[in-house]
């Protein structure tokens, strides 16, 4: 099954490539490859070059670790989650560190580095399925969470395996099509909710 | 003059690739350009697959159009993205269409939007440079913004050109080496502040 995205314009294949699956095959993410997803979060921009991101990881190998991590998703992802070869909690920091001031755009970066992270994974055969469903408080408690931090979102990454495997609701969603608003429903030029002239 | 990344763990080419320049040459993006980066910001992960980006855009072609999103920028920024070949606004929803609930991971979405716009347009060999420093409130009365949406960013794409081009303190940023935090400093595991086992 392939979720390539039919895409209305040519666009570079490791983005087409890009999606979110459910099921995982159980298999640990490697160090190499771990180091290597970190790193293209590494050099993402940012406002400032403030690096606003912060990452709580556990790969499978973990054990004790990565069900630690897994604790701190909401009930519906831990279920899918479970399965994964690498978790890891997002958080930002919520100031900038040269004047302490409110970084309005830190959840922003964090985008652009989770974004660069999936991209580097999905080069590397692995597949990345991101959350905003998961439980601040514990994690903030779990891993003691310093004031000036937030938890953000979890991300789970590792190696797909057939929709089979997934039951009910999950699987239903595994094997929908993917879709998209149309450009013109987004790209707007001269006034809001007027298509540019280029699409 | 290279900026490509100096990277401690090897990385796609375009992700090292990529980076914020201001020097760029003047000429506009072409349309074809301009619908492939779009259409790659298109298939980013979103929550509920709400897809909260919005753009606001104009060619440099097209000469008003170009200015008016121009003003919308804060003098020091305007300096420099006036020689853009493209620039863009965007805004974020801010709840879910589905249930009217505040979306709490919008402008992280928009983050992940924007990081695919930004490798596909360095696909393309053009360099893109994001900016937090934008006059909201004039954007919002130039493009009518409606309730519920509100302006995040503006996003500068373009030619590369010498740094000559520029003078003082700009020219001196943009020939500087490219830093950032080392992994052990953002890559945790077990506890905040503890580098991951595997780095």
């Amino acid at each position: 099954m392939s979720k390539h995205a039919r895409t209305d314009h040519p666009i570079h294949d490791l983005l087409a490539q890009r999606w979110s699956p459910y099921a995982f095959d159980g298999r640990s993410v490697t160090p190499d490859d771990a180091r290597a997803i970190f790193e293209a979060a590494r050099w993402a921009a940012s406002s400032y070059n403030e690096q606003p991101w912060r990452f709580i990881v556990a790969l499978r190998d973990d054990g004790e670790g990565f069900n630690q991590v897994l604790s701190c998703l909401v009930e519906a992802n831990r279920q899918w989650a479970q399965h994964a070869g690498l978790l890891a909690l997002t958080a930002i920091r919520t100031t900038f560190a040269r004047s302490n001031k409110p970084n309005r755009v830190a959840l922003h970066d964090l985008g652009l580095a989770a974004a660069n992270l999936t991209l580097e994974a999905t080069a590397r055969g692995l597949h990345v399925h991101q959350m905003a469903g998961i439980e601040p408080d514990r994690a903030r408690e779990v891993y003691s969470v310093p004031d000036g931090f937030e938890i953000a979102t979890a991300i789970a990454v590792g190696y797909r395996t057939p929709a089979e495997q997934l039951q009910g609701e999950l699987r239903d969603r595994e094997t929908a099509p993917r879709t998209r608003r149309s450009l013109p429903e987004f790209v707007f030029g001269g006034q809001w909710d007027r298509p540019a002239d280029f699409l």
